[in-house]
């Protein structure tokens, strides 16, 4: 058995992902916590609930910072210590790495972790521009490049050293797509061909529509506690065995190198020495596919490939359901979406599914070890979770 | 001896406060960072610093979120696991507890957390929209509300139910702007009458203009460790031996009073009862004037007095250097100055400096114990801490 539980998840909520009109993130939020709060009826919230930490990545959205304790008062939290965090899309992984100090600190015993956006009432200049803040100030947003172009740098590296195709990376939106078809929480739940993926419009290229995640609202939260205190709540508790966090230069301008996400690397080796385990051990995992590059990238910073093999590893089919390591079964920020700060826990909901039996058409079989891998921005944040069944 | 330490404070830094102009916040955390650093030689910061928290409130004024991983590589922490809190005005009081969190786990042994904030580029129209971001959007921004107005509507209430004066309001301006005189580090080092600011023109009446605090320019930070490895870095540390957080709604029109935060009780509460110590034991205090009215209800929040005898208080002297319990010998947020982010960590370095000897003109004899209170916004979010001299 690998890894000493650090903490257990005990429950998780998620709201619908999608398009959620006439809904504050405070209500989304709500939705959220009171799936948590269903799913474990041995948890008194109000009284048991000792600090809360909510990953959100944008005050501009609805004009609206000051997030912890708003989303305190809408859960049902009133009073309790609430705090925010942000660390762009990585806000919420940000949080869950917040909330593993807290438990372990021992200064509370029963934390709750999430993360939420509202994004959809926006129009999709003021997102782009509102997600550019995640980028450096000065010498990034400034000279006007945007997400999907620091991406596409990644991903014209990626092809140039290691002969990366168009082909992979729509066959990696093909796949997520796939699984987003059977999560009913999903954004996006209609399969694409790789026809569909790869004569959609460039947006930059060699990133097609197709290549990009969604613009989605939605919430996401995992009630933790310490392993001795697990069985109080339920009887199928998941275990965190492994976190790491890192980060990096802000701009991109100032990297080694645009094929690796060194955030990713040094957080995964820390993830793994933790949880004393290796990539094989892995039996699912949820990466960061804000754009199909970066869940290629993934691959081979988590150790699942070596440098450069990851267009072949999901070519392959080895990263779908039914293969060797299945990846992103939610769909991933791809179809599930991208809430950007409920996309971190949202990861560790499937995660919690998945190795609790729950994941219905999506479930893994006998899936013990899992792995989420969240990353902030163009990567100057990262953090990864390694999970085992209870 | 009160308490025992939770954790200990190694160093501590401070940047000028005021208008830094041609400078990014990123350079202002820097400087802050780096007299941190010389204060400890012992320290080697790229090798035991093993998280960084960065309270920062606004992403909106230099179009930059992401705070965390930029300041860490600012600071010369790259790769380093950082991590933005946000919580308002009590966005690094946050960050506090959170890294308080964080050496308690012993995932981390040493924890460098602080806040910044660059606001005075920004025209004072901009500002005020952004720090509303601070309340509520649909009940209170929405209308039209802002901060002055919030605050005003808490000094009426206490008027009316306490007959707290004008006079009163302006003697907690002449004091802290007397103490801001003393500091190097102030925003304003000029002391004022009270006809100075009774004169002064109307904000939000009763608040006029000396009654508010400064649109200010600065960063703040501590690097924290066990208390048992604390010698291992100086000879004088200070140790933490409370601390408390609350949440409330965000939203005043909620509230059940207007003359009390019950944030801020609850989680003085909290620091009170862990630091096994009483008001009547704090020699120096740092509270929350982001308006004068509200040093005044924090008086009595804190029982440094009875209910509605706040005004007295500060009118007679007692919370002045040289009195029964100075307060705000920094200068506060009124004349030090109030960079948002940077607050909370910025009054814990006034009590470092108190509690070490080390606050020249300012020095309150003997301090053995001291207490920071910090408020989010108009009372959502409050943090006490309690410090005691090593």
């Amino acid at each position: 058995m690998k890894g000493k539980p650090l903490v257990s998840i005990v429950s998780a909520g998620l709201s619908k992902f999608g398009k959620l009109e006439g809904l504050y993130a405070r209500e989304i939020f709500a939705e959220a916590a009171k799936e948590a709060f269903d799913r474990c009826p041995k948890l008194d919230p109000k009284k048991d609930i000792q600090a809360l930490f909510v990953g959100h990545m944008g005050e501009s959205y609805e004009h609206q910072g000051h997030t912890g304790a708003t989303m305190a008062d809408w859960a049902g939290l009133l009073h309790v210590p609430a705090t925010r965090t942000e660390a762009a899309c990585a806000s919420s992984g940000a949080a869950l790495r917040a909330a593993i100090y807290a438990v372990l600190s021992s200064l509370a015993d029963v934390v709750m972790v999430g993360g939420v956006e509202k994004m959809t009432h926006r129009s999709t200049a003021e997102v782009t521009e509102y997600l550019a803040m995640a980028s450096d100030y000065p010498f990034e947003q400034w000279h006007g490049i945007t997400f999907p172009g620091l991406f596409a740098l990644m991903a014209t590296a990626h092809m140039h050293k290691y002969g990366t195709t168009e082909k992979q990376l729509a066959a990696v939106a093909v796949k997520n797509h796939y699984h987003g078809s059977l999560n009913p929480k999903s954004h996006m739940q209609k399969e694409i061909t790789l026809e569909n993926a790869l004569s959609s419009r460039v947006i930059a290229w060699p990133l097609k529509l197709y290549d990009c995640s969604l613009i989605t609202d939605g919430a996401s939260c995992l009630i933790l506690t310490k392993p001795e205190l697990a069985k109080k709540y339920t009887d199928t508790p998941v275990h965190i065995i492994g976190s790491g966090q890192a980060s990096d230069t802000i701009g991109m301008y100032e990297r080694e190198s645009f094929t690796s996400l060194t955030a990713a690397r040094l957080a995964a080796k820390k993830a793994y020495e933790m949880a004393d385990a290796k990539p094989e051990d892995i039996d699912v995992a949820e990466v960061h596919d804000c754009f199909t590059i970066a869940e290629i990238i993934a691959y081979e910073d988590l150790g699942f490939c070596k440098p450069g093999e990851g267009g072949q590893l999901v070519e392959k089919g080895e990263t779908k359901l039914g293969g060797r390591l299945p990846v992103n079964t939610s769909g991933g920020l791809k179809a599930k979406g991208h809430p950007v700060g409920a996309t971190g826990t949202g990861q560790a909901y499937e995660i919690f599914l998945q190795l609790t039996g729950q994941a219905d058409k999506r479930q893994v079989k006998s899936a013990e070890i899992g792995l989420t891998h969240n990353v902030g921005g163009s990567g100057a944040t990262a953090t990864i979770h390694i999970y085992r069944r209870g």
